[in-house]
């Protein structure tokens, strides 16, 4: 599903410009060294990613693009099995083992959706997403209508009231206005947090069903022309989307912590608490300025406007609506697709990286273009090996299945080899929608900020004459301007991973390194989730000669080649220490606001002091990997490195979980209760401090800190 | 024409704020006293406040807006020339003396206004302002078509820019996107500056012609519902309004600093500098959305998007324009009327009100809802006479001509009575637009800003259970929420005076203390310049029963009872000094940023000594006042402390003038040369500072030491 949010959520910003201050090793290397790697060993990768960088073509990732966009192939659907063995065959093809993981989950497709206007007027809204003249993909049998998945069925009558993008905030503007949403459907336009919260707080105030349409001013018009005159959403295009509480836990409703197999205990339908708690269904703005020029009540603040030519009223009503949705809840076939190259030295020491195949509709943009990449990848890996290379670890690729609908498939995976992962795999690298302009963005665990600098470094786009990274600080340095007094953002920020995609499971329930990262600028969020993220649209507006999907490749092959070959893994645990030592700061600062009486029962010196030691631990076994670097080390104590480099992000998991949702287990990052996709760090303290809980944020920085510590003996035993 | 400017210039916006952080003497007052009377003639005159709140009637306020507004009355229609009988006969009716005052001034209507679109297709666009549904008052005959006054006659064809507001900070964000408006017509929103600046910027980038329509996102439908269905402007409501250079000098463009009078000297047409120097066309959104939709190149930046359902880009072109505007340039009759009570015991210290009659339509705000404050003021001043009542000082009640077209009938006025002025002026009290709603806003000089405080502080509208002060506190609270680690306002700020109305000579040019107020709030801008200013759009959505009417007449009745009567006048000179202070402070700080060498050479510590002096002695005056107000003081006595208050504001006039600019003169208060409306503060040593040119900044510098220097000698020898 990637991570789209046209509005970022504040905390998330600060967060963000947060992550800049800290000192930080400069990107800037040796230039002949590679980090993890000695001199000698740095030399022949440099040649070897030269090598792998020239074997993506055009041509290749175009033929494989076609094969995987022409039908429609969501999750249980006829097309998506069948790529199911496309992928597989792939892999056997060029020699690679492939074995395919299947599950049985709970996944609903929709049946009936009809909303009427009953008053002031009677109308039929449109519902359906529009035909667009000139593009065929939409006569397709198969696809998909427009729904947001996990909502439950409703026949349900009511008011409407706006609540721009539906997030807490909105509520207390509501609340100060004297405007309440109980009993009432409330329209929320998509952007500002993840979709599924907007249900998640509605029906906490009291709502009765939540429509969520896509305004111009996110990703339509007002940002670009649109289709088909551009790639912009435009008035009959809908964004589908999951509105599961994922937050609480990914995966298939019924089977949290376990695999959806045969055999395997599933929660009755009526105790699952990962459905939306109240009808959901999105529209497109053709149908949302219906709603929207029927209200009245006071006009919206200036913030909550939107950019459709009317005057944005919160109502309630008079505009009402007859909304009767029905879902088909049922068991669906969903498969995984792991092909694997086993590694020379350390078979044991796995590097995963992911791609998800299923798509909403054609999935051109999400996620084909980072499928397309990964499969470069094993095709460029798979002819090196016939000249004779292999990597030193083992390197998983994985096509995932029904990541749209709640990243089904790699939960289910991750929490069926929950036992094997933990033992060997050394990080996850995620491929979302992946090929989407010269605009490199990285998000990863702390420990792999160097590592993803250096990586956007060792990238220079063909015509550009300039590297990935160049451009990415570039344009960082244009978002967040230096303030009068303050000096200019030195490293462009490796943002932390919250939730949105397949990274999830790994990091968070089981604590493996994970990185994702996106090349996009070119308006493909215009058809996200829509009919049209279709190759028309993909091949006119976003890749027609597919210089960005090779560019993908080449990214990633570079990434996972260092991984692979490194004889010591790259992470930086000083950088880790030092920005989780920020993110203290910051929620010691918010408390000590909000409460300074509750910020007093909080160990912060103590937890200052543990991510301190941390970070001198991390900052000793860099030394010590780099002495080791230069001296040809035995294979036993560069195992014996790399085995603690693993597992001390394996013990910033917490067995017990977070507060209300154990399934959830990292201590430093979660995606947000209520911000979704937004990461919430140090989770535990973070949002008891946020709800004015500081007995439980006692108690959670008390585990931070023994987290902290556990590491810290790994580390630097 | 009053201020209305959408997006507040950022310099205005830096004052604004600065002007916040003043210490300044608490509002709050001995309750049972008022600034500049003694104790116990502040009971009197709070009884006589009371007594004078009573008068001004809904039904009177309705009668005399009725015949104001009952026709198109712009400077040199008949309707309006009949008017300066009607408001002469008023003052006589009621026993008030009343001389007019008649001028020849030089004023364009327009002939032909024809604008084609020429490519990519061929467009006639309407011009004219739309005809509306249910509004009888557009078929009255006598209407000024929509046009910009002081804009040459033209016909020119050119490539459409899309320029913003067409501000300079807008052209140096096209030059970055490499984009000229060399030899193109530029198309500007109107908003972010006033008018005239939008053609002056865009000729001086090498621009051939300016187009200036209304954006929805500035007064129509993204601030609320549309004429007829709310206050706000339409499709095809137009805004008309001056583009002369007025902050070169305002008044009949033939005769700077003298009066149009028969027999005056009048530079030639071609020698005159205040005309816009190419073709202005104002422009509903119904016309400027076809020109922006058929514009290519870069989407615009996203500050520059305003609420059209369009990808707003910027050109140049494809859109192509012809437009030929021809104007008819001639002599007008304009005619000022002065009412005039004589003083009691002052008869030489004129405290004067002024109200603009011109209209560009039928002025129902703008700015007839003043005007009939002003003359519903004068009539309860009668009644009080009636009943033994006079005023100590003189009070002047002027209804001007041709404010709209560059206030002409006030600089006329002035230029023609400077030496009366000079010698018995005290104050000049303006009235533009005034019956919009309940929100106050003051703008004065800043000795005045105690008294402006208190005067909100003694008006509580009815039914509001609070004074306006404490809705202007409010309000500003809301404008400028407290930043962390700083307190929150103290007290509603009293903005420095720019120009764009009546004001402007009286301070600008002879060193009058000025004031102006405002009441808002009603969605009044949404009709402003329009056909649709007119007693049926202001009667349904702006005043219906005439109770803010009531209001302004109590408003402007204590402002003017108050300074009549007062034994001391109640200007606080340490206030103003304390604010000069400020502003010195500020213009340091960013000398100091752009060019610490160049900062080095302005006597910036000589200027502080000198404001410093000058607010020392403004407090050693205040304390003397307020002890002879103790002390039953001889008329004698107070005639000298009333007569330095008055001098000491003339003594800040510099008699050779801003450089380039000589008609301006004072050293506190200018219009900006880029802004327009906006003020610039210390003018001559801002201006050279943020032009760089520090030889000037100290030879300015100079120039205001001086100035305070003896302003500082005339309040305490």
């Amino acid at each position: 599903m990637k991570i789209f949010i046209a509005a970022v959520a504040p905390v998330a910003a600060v967060t963000w410009l947060a992550a800049q201050s800290a000192p930080r090793p400069a990107p800037a290397q040796d230039s002949g060294l590679i980090r993890g790697f000695s001199r000698t060993s740095s030399a022949v990768e440099l040649a070897r990613e030269r090598e792998l960088k020239a074997m993506p073509t055009a041509k290749a990732a175009e033929a494989d693009f076609d094969v995987m966009t022409a039908e429609p192939h969501h999750t249980g659907s006829p097309y998506e099995i069948k790529l199911a063995d496309y992928v597989s065959d792939q892999f056997k093809k060029i020699g690679i083992e492939s074995t395919k993981y299947e599950y049985s989950v709970l996944l609903p497709w929709p049946k009936q959706r009809r909303i009427d206007i009953v008053a002031p007027d009677q109308v039929r809204l449109e519902v359906e997403e529009e035909k667009i003249r000139g593009d065929q993909w939409a006569d397709k049998p198969g696809i998909l209508p427009a729904y947001n998945a996990y909502s439950p069925s409703g026949d349900v009558t009511g008011e409407i009231v706006y609540v721009n993008f539906g997030v807490p905030a909105d509520y207390e503007t509501l609340d100060r206005l004297g405007i309440s949403v109980k009993g009432k459907i409330v329209l929320a336009r998509y952007g500002g947090s993840w979709r599924g919260i907007k249900p998640k707080v509605a029906a906490e105030h009291g709502a009765i069903a939540c429509i969520i349409y896509s305004d111009p001013h996110e990703d339509g018009y007002f940002q670009g022309d649109v289709y088909p005159d551009g790639p912009f959403r435009g008035w009959g295009m809908i964004q589908r989307g999951s509105v599961m509480d994922m937050p609480r836990y990914p995966g298939d409703p019924s089977t949290p912590d376990r695999p959806s197999k045969p055999g395997v205990e599933r929660i009755p339908m009526d105790k699952i608490e990962t459905f939306a708690p109240i009808p959901v269904q999105p529209m497109s703005y053709r149908d949302g300025v219906e709603l929207l020029k029927r209200l009245q009540g006071p006009v919206a603040p200036e913030a909550w406007r939107g950019a459709l030519p009317i005057t944005y009223r919160i109502g309630p009503g008079p505009a009402k609506v007859h909304m009767n949705l029905q879902m088909d809840y049922g068991q669906r076939r969903l498969i995984n697709v792991v092909g694997k190259i086993t590694g020379s030295v350390a078979p044991d020491e796995w590097i995963i990286v992911g791609s998800h195949r299923d798509a909403w509709t054609f999935g051109a943009s999400d996620s084909v273009s980072g499928h397309v990449s990964m499969m470069a990848v094993a095709r460029a890996m798979s002819e090196m090996m016939k000249k004779g290379w292999k990597p030193r670890r083992s390197v998983l690729f994985i096509s995932w299945d029904g990541e749209e609908q709640g990243l089904l498939g790699s939960t289910e995976w991750v929490e069926d080899l929950t036992a094997e992962l933990k033992a060997k795999a050394a990080i996850y690298v995620n491929r979302d929608a992946g090929a989407g302009g010269l605009d490199f963005s990285g998000s990863a665990v702390h420990s792999l900020t160097p590592f993803v600098h250096e990586l956007a470094q060792a990238i220079a786009p063909e015509g550009t004459g300039k590297t990935l990274y160049d451009g990415w600080l570039g344009r960082s340095r244009d978002q967040a301007p230096a303030r009068e007094g303050q000096p200019m953002l030195k490293t462009p920020p490796v943002g932390a991973l919250g939730s949105g995609s397949d990274y999830t499971a790994f990091l968070d329930h089981v604590g493996i390194a994970s990185m994702d990262m996106g090349l996009n600028g070119r308006g493909g969020d215009g058809s996200y989730h829509s009919t049209y993220d279709n190759p028309t649209w993909f091949k006119k507006y976003i890749d027609p000669h597919f210089t960005f999907s090779v560019l993908a490749s080449q990214v990633t092959g570079v990434a996972l080649l260092r991984l692979a070959d490194a004889e010591v893994l790259p992470f930086d645990y000083e950088t880790y220490g030092q920005q989780i030592l920020e993110y203290i700061g910051e929620i010691e600062q918010q408390a000590a606001k909000a409460s300074p009486d509750g910020a007093k029962t909080v160990d912060f010196a103590g937890l200052r002091s543990a991510a301190q030691a941390f970070a001198t631990a991390g900052a000793d076994v860099r030394g010590r990997s780099q002495s080791l670097l230069g001296e040809s080390p035995s294979s036993a104590a560069l195992a014996e490195i790399n085995h603690r480099l693993i597992m001390a992000e394996r013990d910033l998991i917490e067995p017990a979980g977070l507060p209300d949702r154990p399934w959830y287990r990292h201590v430093v990052y979660a995606p947000g209760l209520y911000t979704g996709y937004g990461v919430k760090t140090i989770p535990g303290v973070r949002e008891a401090v946020d709800a004015g809980n500081y007995t439980r944020a006692a108690e959670q920085a008390a585990i931070v800190i023994r987290a902290l510590q556990r590491a810290t003996r790994t580390l630097w035993p």
